[in-house]
């Protein structure tokens, strides 16, 4: 049961195990989708965030795919666009932190990315299975940025509860349990 | 100049300074907004997340608001609501780290929050301006957790552009730069 005030973005998101192939994305929707994670909130407005963009058929796409593990790379590589989300960990060249919140903001630029995906009628699914070092050494990533995770992005090709049991469960903790009990 | 296809919720999103003091928030929108956050992706669905809840006027509001700092003791206590966020580092007491993404995912459960806030009329400003082994003490948070960050969420009492200086830059950098040039 949930809650009779949840906006049909929580009800309807879910991070899809494969993707409309015929589907193709335009350049107004992959702006856009930056834009909105762009505009994400961050600590003291750092913006600690980059993204590699590949389009399936382009250049980018296909050096981004050579670095997926077995598992993703089942399915990633049907996606109209795939990112590789990067998150500033250091200042420059020096051992500097540059922020504390690079991580936790990155994870909120993605979210955000995923509200404006949803308004598209485009969904996500993130993920690690890929080869951090291989993927930041193909694109020249200095020492300076992380390869956080990646996000796989288009049209599913499967409604949310189908293809069960190939990813991990989408059970979540009811509410009473994630308020901390004071 | 932003892309004609941006959602209503990246073109009016922001933080307030200031937020209207009349505004009670209901248990129903609480419980929305918990379980927007709950229903967050997760590495793993490991859901590394808690909310420490507390309603202006009750108990947990006050004991809050006793370990912010002095910047954030002039307006985050107006909020109708405030919210302790934390992420699960340490698998119980071992010195395991329960999930690389505790932090990212975090971040990502405030932001499902802050859009769930948007559709019920409210708006969310996160901050670190409190002190993190204060909070940690009063909620009796054991080791495994982290007081990561806060949220103050209501009803604004300004438009964005207004109370400008007040707080950091609202600009962003412009989607060329943050799209990672291969």
């Amino acid at each position: 049961m949930s809650s009779p005030d949840l906006s049909d973005f929580a009800r309807e998101r879910f991070s899809p195990l494969a993707f409309d192939e015929r589907h193709v994305i335009g350049g107004d929707a992959v702006e856009a989708l930056l834009e909105a994670a762009g505009r994400a909130p961050s600590a003291g407005n750092s913006q600690p965030w980059a993204f590699v963009v590949g389009v399936r058929g382009d250049e980018v796409h296909q050096r981004m795919a050579r670095h997926l593990a077995r598992s993703s790379s089942a399915w990633a590589p049907t996606a109209s666009l795939l990112l590789a989300n990067l998150s500033r960990q250091l200042v420059d060249d020096s051992d500097l932190e540059y922020s504390e919140f690079a991580r936790y903001d990155l994870g909120q630029a993605v979210a955000h990315l995923s509200f404006q995906a949803h308004a598209l009628g485009l969904a996500v699914h993130q993920f690690r299975a890929f080869d951090r070092d291989a993927m930041a050494a193909e694109f020249a990533i200095p020492h300076a940025w992380e390869v956080t995770t990646m996000a796989a992005i288009g049209v599913p090709a499967h409604a949310p509860g189908d293809l069960a049991g190939a990813g991990t469960s989408r059970e979540r903790l009811p509410v009473a349990e994630i308020r901390w009990e004071v």
